[in-house]
């Protein structure tokens, strides 16, 4: 069951001005689903995305990445039920036959368009039933169907995925709302996620990139739910710029800053979502490293703990075993640590010190904490200055069962 | 159920001249439980061991380190129920105090004492319990004690593991016999895992730590369970030189590589039993990768296949789901990797080429392999000449039972 988690209310989803969302039924997996989502882009939007790092990356990463590179995106188009990924040339083409198909709907050009597939790997994207769909998909377009899309774009998801925030850049108000699927196979760099992220802010068209990779940083490349990392993996930053504010032109002013927050606000929320929703999850897990020389060795430090099957069966349990914790800090790769100096807490816990145990702790304390739904383990390192967060969720029985029974 | 495992016949496991072990109770974590081993060596045993990476490496491998430097180990001395891990300088002085009640009952100094421990981490080491039992451990010294002592060193592990050769180096008879522990927390460098080979032949003091290397790294080092390296891990190569032949003087010549042809088996046998004997295993997997550039990128795409939990619980469920293994091979981190050049096999049947599934290939065909009780699968890089192999077990719902109720 997911962890404190429930669907958003669709209320509270904002419309983001110049996007519009549609949704139809194309069958894929199962007769009746919901599970095309066809975004529409006012004229003028600038869009930027992180991808998968998978050599194995699907069909529609790699024409995204070619599309993105026109400068010039009018529509998205989202399908569930197959990943078009390890489908080859065939793949490349089906991805570019739907493209094809939205651009003609939109009036718009074949690379205008970014294609996402999630769902089964290696079978053929059945284009014969996504294609039929694309029209009702435009019929359905609405600048209020976020929460319709939420839903249409999941996979084992239990729960739906959005968040909005409003803040005010040089007066004018600025929205942003997004939408993610992802709860198994997460991991970063980045998960099986599909992230969209779309606001109405005005921004140089020259920091897209870097905005959508410091977010990216904060938020979905900090999230594991079973260390696999997904050949679609993809996190898009749409910005439509009709919210009247003078346009960001520099990533040092204080209205980059706000933007930044607000859209990093927006993504961490729909990270941690992910976790919560996590396959079979029953616990969800904060694992901070402060500390640290550097970001990378908390990160590396936070993720050993947070993939460790023993540590996440352990939470599972609600087992305050710390052991497992030590041991998996010891395996993490940071060769030259000196595990005498630094320290552990489960939640306000402090547990370990001195290469052991607390001499403070006892089981008591650390089985209260583990009853809890939602953990902390920190850890600081005591030899810089530097910390990372990473969120993840425990191991269960349903994790198992999900994973096992995924094709059938 | 372990994976075609059974304990050895105690008649197959061959005594080695001049090692004699002796078992006893003392009770650490359940009463009359037998958990403590004594192994005693003649004078003029020559002993190597490589140990855990793991920066939170127990008291035990820390004194095992600098009495090996001694050059003179008579002992060694295992106990179950606590691993002395996590336990500061306290947990230094209790291992040193086991070593100190060893040394006097067999009349040698106290840095000629191995220590050994695997259990739970974290707690202190009773020695309060250990040291009464020792004497009944010397008592029982007997040379063919070897299937007792690898039933006394198990803790999750369900069977008992050893393994015999017998071979002629000279015109001399030469054994090599091994017992080992380990089903959870098994990822190398190394595992939980204690690992003991011993043999008669005589081979130059110079020669024996590259020998205990270049075994590790065909066996103990090619084997996972859950990808966490324990805190405690230690293999231990022991010659007792009393099989007359002429002492092995090189690594180049036939005598050299004859001898560690057969401790190579005697430790591959091993370490596929901690495999086969996986926590909740179901499934032998064997992953084989070939056509690499060097052998660090076929362990890291055999790694990342062994240790995906999509991967593993695909392969409970009996599923050929070629994506999953697609998609750890992308995310294994070799970073240039062509993954249109590669192939993949289950079983003999070729599933995946020109990155994609193979036209030739059916559902049929992978779900008769999927329904084997051993699978190998193996992946072809073509991309050089060097090959590796990693075995592992799946993941099952038992694997999650087990490691959520081990402290309990």
């Amino acid at each position: 069951m997911p962890v404190n988690l429930t669907a958003p209310d669709p209320a509270s989803l904002l419309p983001v001005s110049g996007v519009r969302l549609g949704i139809a039924s194309a069958g894929i997996k199962k007769p009746g689903r919901r599970d095309i989502t066809l975004i529409e882009l006012a004229a003028g939007s600038q869009v930027a995305g992180v991808f998968t790092q998978n050599r194995f990356c699907a069909a529609p990463v790699t024409l995204c990445k070619q599309h993105l590179a026109t400068g010039n995106i009018r529509a998205l188009v989202i399908n569930t039920g197959n990943a078009n990924a390890g489908t080859g040339e065939e793949g490349l083409a089906r991805a570019r036959q739907t493209c094809d198909a939205v651009a003609q709907l939109m009036g718009c050009a074949t690379d205008n368009v970014l294609p996402f597939s999630t769902g089964v790997i290696l079978e053929p994207l059945p284009v014969d039933k996504i294609l039929p769909a694309l029209p009702a998909a435009q019929v359905d377009l609405a600048p209020n169907h976020w929460s319709d899309a939420a839903h249409a774009i999941m996979t084992t998801d239990i729960v739906a995925k959005g968040a909005s925030r409003q803040i005010s850049i040089g007066g004018k108000a600025v929205t942003v709302t997004g939408i993610a699927k992802g709860s198994g196979m997460i991991h970063p760099n980045m998960a099986t996620m599909l992230g969209f992220v779309a606001t109405d802010a005005a921004i140089a068209v020259s920091l897209m990139q870097q905005l959508v990779k410091e977010v990216a940083d904060v938020s979905f490349n900090c999230v594991t739910v079973d260390g696999d990392t997904s050949t679609n993996d993809s996190f898009i930053l749409i910005t439509s710029g009709q919210a009247g504010n003078t346009e960001i032109a520099s990533a040092t002013g204080a209205d980059y800053a706000a933007l930044k927050t607000a859209l990093s606000e927006v993504a961490i929320e729909l990270a941690q979502a992910m976790a919560r929703d996590g396959e079979g999850a029953t616990k969800f897990m904060t694992i901070a490293v402060e500390g640290g020389r550097d970001r990378a060795e908390c990160k590396q430090i936070a993720y050993a703990i947070a993939r460790s099957p023993l540590v996440k069966t352990a939470f599972f349990a609600s087992d305050p075993n710390l052991g497992r914790i030590l041991a998996a800090i010891g395996y993490a790769g940071v060769t030259d640590l000196d595990v005498n100096a630094l320290k552990v807490w489960l939640g306000d816990v402090l547990v370990a010190e001195h290469g052991g145990r607390a001499t403070s702790y006892t089981e008591a304390q650390g089985a209260a904490v583990m009853r809890e739904a939602e953990i902390t383990v920190r850890v600081a390192l005591n030899r810089g200055t530097v910390s990372a967060t990473v969120w993840t969720c425990d191991f269960s029985y349903d994790y198992v069962k999900i994973n096992a029974e995924y094709r059938t």
